[in-house]
């Protein structure tokens, strides 16, 4: 599958944290650490672990820039 | 200023496209290219131009995973 | 490529309208129109035309609720 | 109450599950089911509940396209 | 129409100014200014014009919050 | 640190309330209530308390219109 968000950002899973129905995944993008707020379910269905290789996926209309 | 936003990824701008009223924004950020969708007033209000200094920031409800 | 977000909602693309960066596609998805914004550049990209088949796809986030 | 988002789909609540502070309703929109993270606060202002109609509300920005 | 979304501010509208697809529209909430990015459909669905009545509608998933 | 975002509204916060991960934010904004759901993380990082005061920031892109 192919998607129209600008932001497709390969990686590796850091960590996986689940709350009642929301979790915390973190992924280490080329030395940064993006955090993802995603369903547990969706870490059960997409088998989410620490060690794994994913993408963080974000629409450009979400990405905010901001200066010192 | 410090924000709740889970994700500030410092990099480089390496380019600005102007629209009507939205503006997009490359930024490098470790390698990879991090595209932002802002108004063309946020890019005159701070001054963003190709080689400077900036840090693409998102919320991490924003962020989603995806595997291969 | 699997991805975390819940809605990923089968239909027919039935209009595409670009703008100067952002671009409309509305999709037939089982009766109901949904209406995306994204760049212009996706829409090339993924080669987006009236009458061929795409999904879209949504966080959950990002989905409210309301009653009359 | 009229809203500018472009997405006000119709549907029939299938289920609501509450977290600590997150819900998830699904709503059956004809035929698709459509997954909204929302405030326990909101489903219990709204008095949402199984079986009952509901309007699945999308802003045109949060919503991507995808290719096979 | 009753939304989920927690932020249902009401003010007056300062401001409407259309892009290509994308149109900014302002207003004075409280005496806080309040910038909305919307598609020009919906502001001729809605017919916002300045001097009327109108709600500006966030999900509090999409408010953050930052301190000095 | 100047941001891109549109809506950055000063205010005093008035309740905080964690789940498992996410908490809910209230900031009362020149009379309007403002409600954020982010990270418990944040709001240790952020030392959110009652009384504070702070920002609620909102991308003008994540500000829908809504008229009666």
């Amino acid at each position: 599958m192919k998607i129209s968000a600008r932001n497709v950002l390969k990686g590796t899973i850091v960590e996986v944290v689940k709350g009642a129905t929301t979790a915390h995944v973190r992924l280490d993008v080329g030395g940064s650490v993006v955090t993802a707020a995603i369903t547990n379910e969706a870490v059960d269905e997409l088998k989410l672990a620490v060690g794994g290789a994913a993408y963080a996926v974000v629409k450009s209309s979400d990405v905010m820039i901001a200066v010192d």
